[in-house]
Protein backbone atom coordinates (compact mmCIF):
# COMPACT_ATOMS: atom_id res chain seq x y z
CA UNK A 1 0.00 0.00 0.00
CA UNK A 2 1.34 3.77 -0.99
CA UNK A 3 1.88 5.94 1.22
CA UNK A 4 -0.64 8.03 -0.25
CA UNK A 5 -3.55 5.03 0.20
CA UNK A 6 -1.98 4.96 3.63
CA UNK A 7 -3.18 7.46 5.58
CA UNK A 8 -0.77 8.47 8.30
CA UNK A 9 2.56 9.34 7.99
CA UNK A 10 4.47 10.32 10.87
CA UNK A 11 7.47 12.60 10.70
CA UNK A 12 10.30 13.27 12.87
CA UNK A 13 13.32 15.62 12.40
CA UNK A 14 16.95 15.72 13.80
CA UNK A 15 20.72 17.31 13.45
CA UNK A 16 23.12 14.37 11.77
CA UNK A 17 25.62 13.82 14.39
CA UNK A 18 29.83 14.38 14.13
CA UNK A 19 29.80 10.36 15.34
CA UNK A 20 27.51 8.90 12.38
CA UNK A 21 29.65 10.78 9.44
CA UNK A 22 32.49 8.84 7.26
CA UNK A 23 35.53 9.68 6.02
CA UNK A 24 34.31 10.28 3.04
CA UNK A 25 32.19 13.59 4.58
CA UNK A 26 28.69 12.37 4.93
CA UNK A 27 26.47 9.66 7.30
CA UNK A 28 27.93 6.22 6.60
CA UNK A 29 25.49 4.46 5.28
CA UNK A 30 24.55 1.95 8.26
CA UNK A 31 23.27 5.06 10.47
CA UNK A 32 19.98 4.93 7.90
CA UNK A 33 19.00 2.11 9.30
CA UNK A 34 19.26 3.74 12.63
CA UNK A 35 17.37 6.62 11.27
CA UNK A 36 14.69 4.04 9.99
CA UNK A 37 14.43 2.74 14.00
CA UNK A 38 13.68 6.24 15.21
CA UNK A 39 10.84 6.74 12.62
CA UNK A 40 9.58 3.49 13.35
CA UNK A 41 10.13 4.78 17.49
CA UNK A 42 8.58 7.82 16.44
CA UNK A 43 5.40 6.29 14.53
CA UNK A 44 5.16 4.14 17.57
CA UNK A 45 4.57 7.24 20.39
CA UNK A 46 2.68 9.03 17.48
CA UNK A 47 -0.42 5.89 17.44
CA UNK A 48 0.03 6.49 21.36
CA UNK A 49 2.34 3.42 22.21
CA UNK A 50 5.82 2.94 21.84
CA UNK A 51 8.05 -0.28 21.31
CA UNK A 52 9.11 -0.20 24.95
CA UNK A 53 5.64 -1.23 26.11
CA UNK A 54 5.69 -3.80 23.04
CA UNK A 55 8.23 -5.63 24.82
CA UNK A 56 6.93 -4.83 28.40
CA UNK A 57 3.76 -7.06 27.06
CA UNK A 58 6.00 -9.75 26.20
CA UNK A 59 5.94 -9.52 22.09
CA UNK A 60 8.58 -8.46 19.87
CA UNK A 61 9.05 -7.06 16.23
CA UNK A 62 12.33 -8.12 15.08
CA UNK A 63 13.76 -6.84 11.57
CA UNK A 64 13.53 -9.79 8.82
CA UNK A 65 14.62 -7.79 5.58
CA UNK A 66 15.56 -4.37 5.16
CA UNK A 67 16.47 -2.33 2.17
CA UNK A 68 17.45 0.89 1.46
CA UNK A 69 18.45 3.06 -1.90
CA UNK A 70 20.64 5.60 -1.01
CA UNK A 71 20.14 8.81 -3.63
CA UNK A 72 22.46 11.39 -2.35
CA UNK A 73 24.20 12.18 1.36
CA UNK A 74 24.20 14.32 4.36
CA UNK A 75 26.89 16.33 6.61
CA UNK A 76 27.69 17.02 9.80
CA UNK A 77 25.13 19.39 11.59
CA UNK A 78 22.38 18.77 8.80
CA UNK A 79 19.29 18.38 9.47
CA UNK A 80 17.27 15.22 8.45
CA UNK A 81 13.20 14.49 8.52
CA UNK A 82 12.23 11.00 8.79
CA UNK A 83 9.30 9.93 7.53
CA UNK A 84 7.64 6.79 7.95
CA UNK A 85 4.54 4.30 7.23
CA UNK A 86 2.94 1.21 7.54
CA UNK A 87 3.21 -0.28 3.89
CA UNK A 88 1.71 -3.52 5.23
CA UNK A 89 0.28 -4.92 8.39
CA UNK A 90 -0.94 -8.78 8.71
CA UNK A 91 -1.42 -10.64 11.01
CA UNK A 92 2.30 -12.35 11.63
CA UNK A 93 4.18 -9.62 10.17
CA UNK A 94 4.17 -5.57 9.51
CA UNK A 95 6.26 -3.70 7.16
CA UNK A 96 7.23 -0.13 7.88
CA UNK A 97 8.49 2.35 4.61
CA UNK A 98 10.86 5.33 5.27
CA UNK A 99 11.58 8.34 2.99
CA UNK A 100 14.83 10.74 4.59
CA UNK A 101 14.07 14.54 3.19
CA UNK A 102 16.23 17.20 3.26
CA UNK A 103 13.95 19.46 4.87
CA UNK A 104 15.07 22.51 3.66
CA UNK A 105 14.54 21.58 0.25
CA UNK A 106 12.23 18.37 0.33
CA UNK A 107 14.67 16.76 -1.53
CA UNK A 108 14.90 13.15 -1.16
CA UNK A 109 18.01 11.35 0.69
CA UNK A 110 17.61 8.27 1.11
CA UNK A 111 14.48 5.57 0.96
CA UNK A 112 13.43 2.21 1.98
CA UNK A 113 11.63 -0.36 4.25
CA UNK A 114 11.66 -2.71 6.81
CA UNK A 115 9.58 -6.17 7.00
CA UNK A 116 9.18 -7.11 10.50
CA UNK A 117 7.48 -10.16 11.93
CA UNK A 118 5.55 -10.31 15.51
CA UNK A 119 7.39 -12.97 18.22
CA UNK A 120 7.26 -13.92 21.84
CA UNK A 121 10.33 -12.88 24.00
CA UNK A 122 12.02 -16.73 23.36
CA UNK A 123 12.06 -15.78 19.36
CA UNK A 124 9.04 -17.89 18.17
CA UNK A 125 6.70 -16.54 15.44
CA UNK A 126 3.28 -15.28 16.72
CA UNK A 127 0.19 -13.81 15.36
CA UNK A 128 0.45 -9.94 16.13
CA UNK A 129 -2.07 -9.26 19.65
CA UNK A 130 -5.13 -8.24 18.63
CA UNK A 131 -4.55 -4.65 20.50
CA UNK A 132 -1.57 -3.97 18.40
CA UNK A 133 -2.96 -5.16 15.46
CA UNK A 134 -5.73 -2.83 15.73
CA UNK A 135 -3.80 -0.07 16.29
CA UNK A 136 -1.43 -0.42 13.41
CA UNK A 137 -4.52 -1.30 11.02
CA UNK A 138 -6.08 1.97 12.70
CA UNK A 139 -3.44 4.67 11.87
CA UNK B 1 36.00 27.15 36.64
CA UNK B 2 32.37 25.96 37.37
CA UNK B 3 29.28 25.49 35.83
CA UNK B 4 28.01 28.38 38.16
CA UNK B 5 30.95 30.24 37.62
CA UNK B 6 30.67 30.02 34.25
CA UNK B 7 27.24 31.30 33.56
CA UNK B 8 25.96 30.06 30.24
CA UNK B 9 24.55 26.16 30.46
CA UNK B 10 23.20 25.33 26.89
CA UNK B 11 21.14 21.69 27.53
CA UNK B 12 19.66 19.54 24.86
CA UNK B 13 17.12 16.72 25.25
CA UNK B 14 16.47 13.68 22.85
CA UNK B 15 15.12 10.17 23.45
CA UNK B 16 17.46 6.86 23.36
CA UNK B 17 17.48 5.16 20.60
CA UNK B 18 17.75 0.98 20.24
CA UNK B 19 20.54 1.18 18.80
CA UNK B 20 22.42 2.75 21.38
CA UNK B 21 21.28 0.03 24.30
CA UNK B 22 23.39 -3.09 24.25
CA UNK B 23 22.78 -6.69 25.77
CA UNK B 24 22.63 -4.99 29.47
CA UNK B 25 19.16 -3.71 28.40
CA UNK B 26 20.87 0.18 28.61
CA UNK B 27 22.97 3.11 26.69
CA UNK B 28 26.03 1.09 26.13
CA UNK B 29 28.71 3.50 27.72
CA UNK B 30 30.71 4.62 24.60
CA UNK B 31 27.23 6.05 23.88
CA UNK B 32 27.63 8.72 26.40
CA UNK B 33 30.99 10.44 24.34
CA UNK B 34 28.07 10.76 21.48
CA UNK B 35 25.82 12.20 23.48
CA UNK B 36 28.81 14.80 25.07
CA UNK B 37 29.39 15.36 21.81
CA UNK B 38 25.39 16.05 20.83
CA UNK B 39 25.37 18.65 23.64
CA UNK B 40 28.81 20.40 22.37
CA UNK B 41 27.24 20.83 18.69
CA UNK B 42 24.06 22.30 20.79
CA UNK B 43 26.16 24.47 22.74
CA UNK B 44 27.57 26.11 19.20
CA UNK B 45 24.48 26.64 17.85
CA UNK B 46 23.12 28.20 21.23
CA UNK B 47 26.32 30.86 20.82
CA UNK B 48 25.56 30.96 16.80
CA UNK B 49 28.25 28.78 15.72
CA UNK B 50 28.12 25.64 14.36
CA UNK B 51 31.13 23.01 14.27
CA UNK B 52 31.11 23.00 10.80
CA UNK B 53 31.47 26.54 10.55
CA UNK B 54 35.16 25.79 12.19
CA UNK B 55 36.16 23.58 10.55
CA UNK B 56 34.46 25.30 6.98
CA UNK B 57 36.62 27.83 8.51
CA UNK B 58 39.74 25.97 8.56
CA UNK B 59 39.89 24.75 12.02
CA UNK B 60 39.43 21.68 14.53
CA UNK B 61 39.14 20.70 17.59
CA UNK B 62 39.83 17.25 18.17
CA UNK B 63 39.00 15.61 22.04
CA UNK B 64 42.57 15.09 23.58
CA UNK B 65 41.05 13.60 26.64
CA UNK B 66 37.97 12.59 28.06
CA UNK B 67 36.52 11.46 31.07
CA UNK B 68 33.17 9.75 32.15
CA UNK B 69 31.45 8.44 35.36
CA UNK B 70 28.61 6.15 35.17
CA UNK B 71 26.05 6.81 37.80
CA UNK B 72 23.01 5.10 36.40
CA UNK B 73 21.71 3.89 33.51
CA UNK B 74 19.35 4.52 30.87
CA UNK B 75 17.05 2.22 28.46
CA UNK B 76 15.46 2.74 25.44
CA UNK B 77 12.87 5.33 24.70
CA UNK B 78 13.68 7.17 27.65
CA UNK B 79 14.69 10.64 27.06
CA UNK B 80 17.96 12.36 28.18
CA UNK B 81 19.05 15.41 29.03
CA UNK B 82 22.62 17.05 27.82
CA UNK B 83 23.59 19.72 30.35
CA UNK B 84 26.92 21.61 28.44
CA UNK B 85 29.45 24.58 29.49
CA UNK B 86 32.79 25.40 29.01
CA UNK B 87 35.13 24.64 32.17
CA UNK B 88 38.08 26.17 30.64
CA UNK B 89 39.19 28.24 27.46
CA UNK B 90 42.62 29.06 26.45
CA UNK B 91 44.20 30.41 23.88
CA UNK B 92 45.11 26.49 22.50
CA UNK B 93 42.56 24.27 24.29
CA UNK B 94 38.87 24.60 25.76
CA UNK B 95 37.05 21.66 28.03
CA UNK B 96 33.19 21.50 28.16
CA UNK B 97 31.83 19.75 30.57
CA UNK B 98 28.64 17.73 30.52
CA UNK B 99 26.21 15.90 32.86
CA UNK B 100 23.30 13.53 31.71
CA UNK B 101 20.15 14.37 33.35
CA UNK B 102 16.55 12.29 33.79
CA UNK B 103 14.65 14.67 32.62
CA UNK B 104 11.61 13.15 34.52
CA UNK B 105 13.63 13.62 37.74
CA UNK B 106 16.47 15.20 37.59
CA UNK B 107 18.35 12.54 39.07
CA UNK B 108 22.04 12.66 37.26
CA UNK B 109 23.09 9.49 35.15
CA UNK B 110 26.41 10.84 33.76
CA UNK B 111 28.92 13.42 33.87
CA UNK B 112 32.09 13.91 32.31
CA UNK B 113 34.35 16.39 30.53
CA UNK B 114 35.86 16.42 27.30
CA UNK B 115 39.71 18.58 26.60
CA UNK B 116 40.17 19.25 22.94
CA UNK B 117 42.98 21.29 20.96
CA UNK B 118 42.78 23.47 18.55
CA UNK B 119 44.64 22.72 15.22
CA UNK B 120 44.80 23.65 11.66
CA UNK B 121 43.01 21.16 8.96
CA UNK B 122 46.66 19.06 8.65
CA UNK B 123 46.19 18.50 12.99
CA UNK B 124 49.09 20.92 13.97
CA UNK B 125 48.40 22.85 17.02
CA UNK B 126 47.58 26.42 16.80
CA UNK B 127 46.17 29.14 18.59
CA UNK B 128 41.90 29.61 18.65
CA UNK B 129 41.20 31.90 16.22
CA UNK B 130 40.14 35.16 18.02
CA UNK B 131 36.98 35.19 16.74
CA UNK B 132 36.18 31.91 18.21
CA UNK B 133 38.28 32.49 21.43
CA UNK B 134 35.83 35.67 22.26
CA UNK B 135 32.96 33.73 21.16
CA UNK B 136 33.36 31.30 23.97
CA UNK B 137 34.80 33.33 26.55
CA UNK B 138 31.31 35.69 25.99
CA UNK B 139 29.66 32.74 26.63
CA UNK C 1 25.96 -14.77 -11.07
CA UNK C 2 25.86 -16.63 -8.09
CA UNK C 3 28.63 -17.34 -5.73
CA UNK C 4 29.25 -20.59 -7.22
CA UNK C 5 29.77 -19.09 -11.16
CA UNK C 6 31.75 -16.36 -9.52
CA UNK C 7 34.76 -18.57 -8.21
CA UNK C 8 36.45 -16.81 -5.53
CA UNK C 9 34.57 -16.26 -2.20
CA UNK C 10 36.49 -14.59 0.64
CA UNK C 11 36.23 -15.46 3.89
CA UNK C 12 36.57 -13.14 7.37
CA UNK C 13 35.80 -13.97 10.98
CA UNK C 14 35.67 -12.00 14.06
CA UNK C 15 33.76 -11.94 17.36
CA UNK C 16 30.62 -10.09 17.95
CA UNK C 17 31.25 -6.90 20.40
CA UNK C 18 29.16 -6.41 23.20
CA UNK C 19 28.76 -2.51 21.87
CA UNK C 20 27.26 -4.43 18.79
CA UNK C 21 24.18 -6.26 20.92
CA UNK C 22 21.10 -4.16 21.35
CA UNK C 23 18.73 -4.40 24.37
CA UNK C 24 17.17 -7.83 22.46
CA UNK C 25 20.40 -9.52 23.20
CA UNK C 26 21.42 -9.78 19.92
CA UNK C 27 23.40 -8.31 17.38
CA UNK C 28 21.67 -5.03 16.67
CA UNK C 29 20.16 -5.39 12.82
CA UNK C 30 22.39 -2.28 11.51
CA UNK C 31 26.02 -3.80 12.53
CA UNK C 32 25.03 -6.60 9.88
CA UNK C 33 25.48 -3.05 7.37
CA UNK C 34 29.24 -2.88 8.68
CA UNK C 35 29.99 -6.56 8.55
CA UNK C 36 29.46 -6.59 5.07
CA UNK C 37 31.34 -3.71 4.56
CA UNK C 38 34.14 -5.51 6.51
CA UNK C 39 33.81 -8.59 4.08
CA UNK C 40 34.36 -5.66 0.98
CA UNK C 41 37.48 -4.74 3.08
CA UNK C 42 38.61 -8.14 3.51
CA UNK C 43 37.98 -9.05 -0.70
CA UNK C 44 39.50 -6.02 -1.27
CA UNK C 45 43.14 -6.99 0.51
CA UNK C 46 42.50 -10.54 -0.80
CA UNK C 47 42.48 -9.56 -4.18
CA UNK C 48 45.88 -7.56 -3.49
CA UNK C 49 44.20 -4.25 -3.03
CA UNK C 50 42.49 -1.76 -0.30
CA UNK C 51 39.61 0.40 -0.45
CA UNK C 52 42.06 3.08 0.96
CA UNK C 53 44.20 2.77 -1.86
CA UNK C 54 40.60 3.28 -4.24
CA UNK C 55 40.56 6.72 -2.29
CA UNK C 56 44.31 7.69 -2.64
CA UNK C 57 43.69 7.00 -6.48
CA UNK C 58 40.78 9.40 -6.41
CA UNK C 59 37.78 7.33 -6.63
CA UNK C 60 34.94 6.32 -4.06
CA UNK C 61 32.25 3.55 -4.66
CA UNK C 62 29.82 4.44 -2.47
CA UNK C 63 26.62 2.29 -1.37
CA UNK C 64 23.80 3.08 -3.41
CA UNK C 65 21.40 0.74 -2.92
CA UNK C 66 21.58 -2.62 0.40
CA UNK C 67 19.41 -5.46 0.67
CA UNK C 68 19.55 -7.36 4.23
CA UNK C 69 17.58 -10.52 5.11
CA UNK C 70 17.93 -11.66 8.84
CA UNK C 71 17.48 -15.37 9.56
CA UNK C 72 18.72 -15.73 13.07
CA UNK C 73 20.35 -13.34 15.44
CA UNK C 74 24.04 -14.03 17.22
CA UNK C 75 24.94 -12.78 20.87
CA UNK C 76 27.97 -11.22 22.37
CA UNK C 77 30.99 -13.36 21.84
CA UNK C 78 30.06 -15.32 19.13
CA UNK C 79 32.28 -15.72 16.25
CA UNK C 80 30.62 -14.50 12.48
CA UNK C 81 32.24 -15.89 9.42
CA UNK C 82 31.71 -13.21 6.66
CA UNK C 83 31.27 -14.78 3.16
CA UNK C 84 32.03 -12.16 0.08
CA UNK C 85 31.97 -12.26 -3.74
CA UNK C 86 30.97 -10.03 -6.55
CA UNK C 87 27.58 -10.89 -7.93
CA UNK C 88 28.19 -8.01 -10.82
CA UNK C 89 31.13 -6.42 -12.23
CA UNK C 90 29.99 -3.26 -14.52
CA UNK C 91 31.74 -0.05 -15.92
CA UNK C 92 30.29 2.27 -13.73
CA UNK C 93 28.87 -0.03 -11.21
CA UNK C 94 30.15 -2.89 -8.89
CA UNK C 95 27.63 -5.50 -6.54
CA UNK C 96 28.85 -7.56 -3.76
CA UNK C 97 27.12 -10.55 -2.15
CA UNK C 98 27.65 -11.46 1.44
CA UNK C 99 26.70 -14.28 3.68
CA UNK C 100 27.09 -14.05 7.56
CA UNK C 101 27.85 -17.56 8.52
CA UNK C 102 28.02 -19.19 12.14
CA UNK C 103 31.49 -20.93 11.69
CA UNK C 104 31.11 -23.53 14.13
CA UNK C 105 27.92 -24.74 12.41
CA UNK C 106 27.48 -23.72 9.33
CA UNK C 107 24.50 -22.13 9.75
CA UNK C 108 23.15 -19.07 7.91
CA UNK C 109 22.50 -16.46 9.83
CA UNK C 110 22.07 -13.16 7.67
CA UNK C 111 22.63 -12.54 3.66
CA UNK C 112 22.29 -9.58 1.38
CA UNK C 113 24.20 -7.46 -1.01
CA UNK C 114 24.98 -4.07 -1.70
CA UNK C 115 25.48 -2.12 -4.61
CA UNK C 116 27.94 0.56 -5.45
CA UNK C 117 28.80 2.99 -8.20
CA UNK C 118 32.20 4.14 -9.22
CA UNK C 119 32.36 8.40 -8.85
CA UNK C 120 35.16 10.91 -8.43
CA UNK C 121 36.16 12.34 -5.19
CA UNK C 122 33.16 14.97 -5.64
CA UNK C 123 30.98 12.19 -6.18
CA UNK C 124 30.71 12.60 -9.97
CA UNK C 125 29.62 8.75 -11.44
CA UNK C 126 32.55 7.90 -13.63
CA UNK C 127 33.60 4.44 -15.19
CA UNK C 128 35.69 2.33 -12.90
CA UNK C 129 39.39 2.81 -14.15
CA UNK C 130 40.82 0.05 -16.39
CA UNK C 131 42.84 -1.06 -13.40
CA UNK C 132 40.27 -1.65 -11.08
CA UNK C 133 37.92 -3.02 -12.95
CA UNK C 134 40.86 -6.16 -14.27
CA UNK C 135 41.32 -6.57 -10.87
CA UNK C 136 37.54 -7.10 -9.70
CA UNK C 137 36.72 -9.44 -13.30
CA UNK C 138 39.97 -11.69 -12.83
CA UNK C 139 39.46 -12.21 -9.16
CA UNK D 1 49.86 -1.15 40.14
CA UNK D 2 52.01 -0.47 36.26
CA UNK D 3 51.73 -3.32 33.64
CA UNK D 4 55.05 -4.51 34.74
CA UNK D 5 54.32 -5.17 38.29
CA UNK D 6 50.99 -7.04 37.00
CA UNK D 7 52.91 -9.50 34.79
CA UNK D 8 50.18 -10.30 32.48
CA UNK D 9 49.09 -8.19 29.62
CA UNK D 10 47.07 -9.30 26.71
CA UNK D 11 47.47 -8.31 23.03
CA UNK D 12 44.82 -8.08 20.35
CA UNK D 13 45.00 -6.80 17.21
CA UNK D 14 42.85 -5.70 13.99
CA UNK D 15 41.59 -3.37 11.20
CA UNK D 16 40.09 -0.22 11.87
CA UNK D 17 36.24 -0.62 10.44
CA UNK D 18 35.51 2.55 7.61
CA UNK D 19 32.35 2.89 9.60
CA UNK D 20 34.60 3.37 12.68
CA UNK D 21 36.01 6.77 11.19
CA UNK D 22 34.49 10.16 11.19
CA UNK D 23 34.14 13.57 8.65
CA UNK D 24 38.27 14.30 10.22
CA UNK D 25 38.73 11.20 8.39
CA UNK D 26 40.31 8.85 11.92
CA UNK D 27 38.51 6.86 13.87
CA UNK D 28 35.84 8.37 16.04
CA UNK D 29 37.08 8.82 19.36
CA UNK D 30 33.90 7.14 20.87
CA UNK D 31 35.01 4.04 19.06
CA UNK D 32 38.13 3.76 21.21
CA UNK D 33 36.13 2.75 24.33
CA UNK D 34 35.00 -0.14 22.07
CA UNK D 35 38.20 -1.24 21.41
CA UNK D 36 39.10 -0.78 25.06
CA UNK D 37 36.04 -3.09 25.50
CA UNK D 38 37.71 -5.48 22.52
CA UNK D 39 40.91 -5.57 24.58
CA UNK D 40 38.55 -6.49 28.07
CA UNK D 41 36.81 -9.56 26.02
CA UNK D 42 40.34 -10.77 24.60
CA UNK D 43 42.42 -10.45 28.53
CA UNK D 44 39.02 -12.56 29.83
CA UNK D 45 39.61 -15.28 26.65
CA UNK D 46 43.54 -14.92 27.38
CA UNK D 47 42.70 -16.26 31.19
CA UNK D 48 39.80 -18.80 30.23
CA UNK D 49 36.97 -17.15 30.53
CA UNK D 50 34.48 -14.90 28.92
CA UNK D 51 32.27 -12.02 29.71
CA UNK D 52 29.08 -14.03 28.59
CA UNK D 53 30.57 -16.86 31.60
CA UNK D 54 30.18 -13.96 33.84
CA UNK D 55 26.19 -12.71 32.99
CA UNK D 56 25.33 -16.31 32.01
CA UNK D 57 26.43 -17.28 36.17
CA UNK D 58 24.51 -13.93 37.35
CA UNK D 59 27.11 -11.24 37.72
CA UNK D 60 27.97 -8.03 35.59
CA UNK D 61 30.73 -5.81 35.19
CA UNK D 62 29.52 -2.58 34.28
CA UNK D 63 32.04 0.47 34.17
CA UNK D 64 31.68 2.91 36.48
CA UNK D 65 34.50 5.80 34.73
CA UNK D 66 36.31 5.88 31.72
CA UNK D 67 39.50 7.85 31.11
CA UNK D 68 40.90 8.63 27.74
CA UNK D 69 43.98 10.31 26.12
CA UNK D 70 43.80 10.57 22.65
CA UNK D 71 47.68 11.03 21.26
CA UNK D 72 47.37 10.00 17.69
CA UNK D 73 44.66 9.34 14.94
CA UNK D 74 44.31 6.01 13.21
CA UNK D 75 42.57 5.66 9.49
CA UNK D 76 40.28 3.19 7.64
CA UNK D 77 42.17 0.20 7.22
CA UNK D 78 45.01 0.78 9.44
CA UNK D 79 45.55 -1.78 12.01
CA UNK D 80 45.60 -1.43 16.12
CA UNK D 81 46.99 -3.43 18.58
CA UNK D 82 45.08 -3.28 22.04
CA UNK D 83 47.14 -4.27 25.06
CA UNK D 84 44.98 -4.81 27.91
CA UNK D 85 45.86 -4.95 32.08
CA UNK D 86 44.69 -5.34 35.48
CA UNK D 87 45.64 -2.38 37.25
CA UNK D 88 43.61 -2.52 40.16
CA UNK D 89 41.33 -5.61 41.83
CA UNK D 90 39.33 -5.52 44.60
CA UNK D 91 36.83 -7.53 46.23
CA UNK D 92 33.71 -5.35 44.50
CA UNK D 93 35.95 -3.39 41.76
CA UNK D 94 38.19 -4.15 39.06
CA UNK D 95 39.84 -1.73 37.07
CA UNK D 96 41.24 -2.54 33.39
CA UNK D 97 44.40 -0.62 31.63
CA UNK D 98 44.61 -0.19 28.16
CA UNK D 99 46.88 0.82 25.65
CA UNK D 100 45.65 1.09 22.02
CA UNK D 101 49.47 0.76 19.61
CA UNK D 102 50.06 1.15 16.35
CA UNK D 103 51.65 -2.32 15.54
CA UNK D 104 54.15 -1.13 12.46
CA UNK D 105 55.68 0.76 14.49
CA UNK D 106 55.06 0.38 18.49
CA UNK D 107 54.07 4.12 18.57
CA UNK D 108 51.17 4.84 21.06
CA UNK D 109 48.12 6.25 20.03
CA UNK D 110 45.63 6.22 22.61
CA UNK D 111 45.24 4.96 26.19
CA UNK D 112 42.92 5.02 29.01
CA UNK D 113 41.46 2.82 32.09
CA UNK D 114 37.76 1.99 33.08
CA UNK D 115 36.57 0.95 36.56
CA UNK D 116 34.36 -1.40 36.98
CA UNK D 117 32.09 -2.76 39.86
CA UNK D 118 30.59 -6.42 40.56
CA UNK D 119 26.89 -6.42 40.42
CA UNK D 120 24.41 -8.95 40.11
CA UNK D 121 21.79 -8.87 37.27
CA UNK D 122 19.72 -6.27 38.60
CA UNK D 123 22.67 -4.30 39.17
CA UNK D 124 23.12 -4.50 43.17
CA UNK D 125 26.64 -4.19 44.01
CA UNK D 126 28.10 -7.46 45.16
CA UNK D 127 31.21 -8.79 46.21
CA UNK D 128 33.36 -10.67 43.03
CA UNK D 129 32.38 -14.16 43.23
CA UNK D 130 35.57 -15.82 44.75
CA UNK D 131 36.31 -17.72 41.49
CA UNK D 132 36.39 -14.70 39.05
CA UNK D 133 38.36 -12.39 41.51
CA UNK D 134 41.25 -15.39 42.15
CA UNK D 135 41.14 -15.92 38.14
CA UNK D 136 42.05 -11.90 37.63
CA UNK D 137 44.62 -12.12 40.89
CA UNK D 138 46.14 -14.84 39.46
CA UNK D 139 47.09 -13.36 36.10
Amino acid sequence: MSADAQGRIVETEFHVRYAETDAMGVVHHATYLVYFEEGRSEYMRAIGSNYADIEASGFQLPVTEAEVRFVRGRRYGDRVKIRTWIAENRSRRVTFAYEVIAPESGELLVSGQTRHIWTDLEGKVVRVPEAWQVLFTDS
